[in-house]
């Protein structure tokens, strides 16, 4: 919460630049925020324990608490009437997905545009910190990060403190966001939108500023945000392996280039789809490594309406947006590595079927995947389904298309924003019902934290435990105030 | 071969009663498939093993063979002029999926009909021998089948022999199809249409011969059908334990009471979404009950065009066609009982994140489940994903809608027939390019055959060895001519 008000003071900074009136809004909410911040932290719960569970807690709260906080300005200026809508609006910004119900972005004031891109930064930033610090705690079952998932040099080795590696992590971030706004200064994009732009792509968001979301900027301008999008979507690990000069190992890294051949492979075909004369080549490449690259990181800009282009494209977009970028980045989805491990999986049943005898280990980037890995990575990939097919269902109550409700689960649950049909990059998610627009919520939330640190909301244990516990403090506590309150009369 | 010349001879009979033309050339066509037949047994295999891999390349080959052979009276007769299509339509058959490439089934002469839908109860048959014969040899991997899925008794146990208790499953099969002609004949449906329809039901198929489907037959009738759909797609070792009188054993079933939950559950959500007032409730009851029978069997049998349903109640339908029906009956799909393994991983993940350091196994029927099976279960589930997604993309080339190719997909691999859109109760597959009937006979097969015994015929590693044996045989056999030669001139 202390955080939070001082991330606020950011916009505010905006509005005395552009002198909108609602930075007065967003001042008295980021004082809020930091009184209530400070009187929160008085409060030292009685037990320090802080395991796998109470860290999942902990970061699934924390992100909702955000989201109540954070959607307040844009309610409170009445910019966004509907509490709903603003609600909506933050979750989509700060698990990264990007998927907004305006129809119309530019009637916003720049603090509040400001204030959703930063949203996005916040965003990833915080599933860096996320990877870094609860899900290590889940031991095996932590697939999709720096230490079970690329099995490269665990980052303990390369940095001596946790603390160290997480300052290094946001050196890599905050600096690869600075080097984006920059490259696009130097296209002459104007400075709101550059840093707008940027804020967006480093936390694979995806909320633009102009309606036509990236359209209206120069090819050199939409080359340099989707080679950035691709950027931010690789393995950070491999950063930390070449800030160290070991650049053989980054460049082996199985997931980094199962990444870079998906891309370059859709992009390939795509452009091809799309093409129809030789002189548009270079545009239709251009869109496609655009589009290829804004869907597989899960950022969500677009610069041409996708959802007009052929079945096989489209297809393959929404293949993609399963897949999901690599695993230790700020993007969302299924994620590379995990994709690789599953096929891998099934490879190794189907040399079972030939070779009933041969025992063989799967392995990655040279090194054997413990079987715990495999196990959850299969149990995410169920858990994954579930959920989709849940939220399918009670989507379905709308009167909308099969595409649209199929698309708008897999864009909010992967992070990304914009899907087919209804919910198309030229469409928003504004005429979905309230009920609605709580599960698309819940799936962003569920997606940004991996699943299962939601879904231990849901199950009564968590809260039973809990409430046990506060029950035997109490207890305790009158049980002593009680002993005291006897024990007098006894003195006197 | 020989056994399909015999099957060849029913629509021979068949052709006779109704005076049809057409007989002549199924007579050919058996007497030429028995003929080849017994060539084919004269020549014995050098090494006589047959492990998993054989048993899995000599099915899914078989399943082939028999196609190419039973689509030859619909071709030579010209009833279906194209070869892919009469293909299509028999693997369409064999696999019990009931996808036709017909814009009107009645002007097929009933000889043709006939055989049709006798390709099903072949196929049925077919299945539940495999299940029998070839999966067991799998291990842990096969967990559809009687023995590692349903953990009841292991079938050996009740009855001593292997070929007893494939001897009891033609039985009970046999006796419930002769049931349900009965009991349709009793509803005054014309016999004709009574044995073709219980011979697709009994298969799980689907194949109707009229171009209403079943709509035309009375209520009475739809019941009948219903029901008995619904049978045929419980785990055949409930009637086992019927037959032996363990009624509680069989009533206790997990995988079956989840089963006849999802029926009753989905039958009263659909049936609420389509009653407008008060007198339809029965009749809306009754098309519900008929088309969540007909779908998660994976038969798909239709009374009504459900593509014209809400949202919610065609969104409940495509989830049942991925469900399925039990292991160890006639219907595909990935099968109940592996849903509910899954479901139960994903419920002891879920606990491990509260209690990290718990152990709990896994219990299906009061038994614990062995890793191996859950493990090839997630497999299962992966390739079922990993197919899914290669043949919606090889699909994707044909100008259609989204939800044309993914029910397309989706209606072929889980053996059901009709789709929605495009591929909906009331449309048909004929407007497919052979490319795509291709793919599509490919998803029917692997869907079939669970998967792997097909996608091993694609791995060139199983193809290398044999043709490695042949050529080490080969060359003994040379060796053995050549030293003979060469040993006779030494004599004189």
């Amino acid at each position: 919460m202390r955080l939070e008000g001082v991330f606020l003071l950011l916009p505010c900074l905006v509005s005395l630049i552009y002198q909108d009136e609602e930075g007065l809004c967003f001042i008295c909410v980021a004082a809020g925020a930091y009184l209530v911040g400070v009187l929160l932290s008085r409060f030292k719960p009685a037990d320090f324990h802080f395991g796998l569970k109470e860290g999942c807690i902990a970061t699934a709260l924390s992100w909702i608490l955000m989201s109540l906080v954070g959607c307040l300005p844009f309610f409170l200026t009445g910019e966004i009437p509907s509490f709903f809508d603003a609600l909506f609006e933050t979750v989509s910004g700060f698990t990264t997905t990007g998927a907004s119900i305006l129809s119309d972005v530019e009637v916003l004031s720049h603090t509040a545009l400001f204030w959703r891109s930063f949203t996005h930064w916040i965003g990833g930033m915080g599933v860096l910190v996320f990877l870094l610090a609860v899900v290590p705690l889940s031991g095996g079952s932590g697939t999709n990060l720096m230490k079970a998932e690329s099995p490269g040099p665990s980052v303990g080795k390369l940095v001596p403190k946790a603390g160290q590696t997480a300052r290094l992590l946001y050196y890599i971030y905050i600096g690869m966001t600075i080097a984006e706004m920059l490259l696009l200064l130097i296209g002459r994009v104007p400075v709101f939108d550059a840093v707008t732009i940027s804020l967006g792509t480093a936390g694979t968001g995806g909320f633009g500023v102009r309606n036509s979301s990236c359209a209206e900027y120069s090819v050199y301008a939409q080359w340099v945000i989707g080679i950035f999008m691709m950027l931010f979507g690789i393995n950070f690990n491999m950063y930390y392996l070449i800030l160290f000069r070991r650049f053989r190992k980054a460049l082996s890294m199985e997931e980094v280039r199962t990444y870079f051949g998906l891309i370059i492979g859709s992009t390939v075909v795509i452009a091809i789809t799309i093409c129809h004369s030789a002189a548009q080549i270079f545009s239709s490449v251009t869109e496609a490594f655009f589009q290829v690259s804004s869907i597989i990181t899960t950022t969500g800009y677009s610069t041409v309406d996708f959802d007009l282009w052929p079945q096989t494209a489209r297809m393959i977009l929404v293949c993609l947006m399963f897949t999901g970028a690599c695993a230790g980045s700020t993007g969302g989805g299924i994620k590379v590595s995990r994709v690789v491990l599953l096929l891998k999986t099934v490879k190794k049943e189907l040399i079972y079927y030939i070779h009933p005898k041969s025992i063989k280990k799967i392995h990655m980037d040279g090194k054997p995947i413990e079987h715990d890995v495999q196990r959850s990575t299969n149990v995410y990939f169920v858990t994954f389904f579930a959920i989709f097919v849940t939220s399918l269902f009670l989507i379905s109550f709308e009167k909308t298309d099969l595409v649209t409700s199929f698309t708008a689960v897999t864009a909010t649950m992967n992070n990304i924003g914009p899907g087919l049909s209804m919910v198309g990059p030229s469409q928003n998610y504004g005429f979905f019902s309230n009920f609605s627009k709580c599960v698309l919520m819940f799936d962003m939330l569920a997606g940004r934290l991996e699943l299962f640190p939601l879904l231990i909301l849901l199950h009564p244990a968590a809260w039973k435990e809990f409430l046990q516990k506060q029950t035997v403090i109490r207890k305790k506590r009158w049980h002593d105030i009680f002993k005291k309150i006897r024990s007098k009369p006894d003195d006197e």
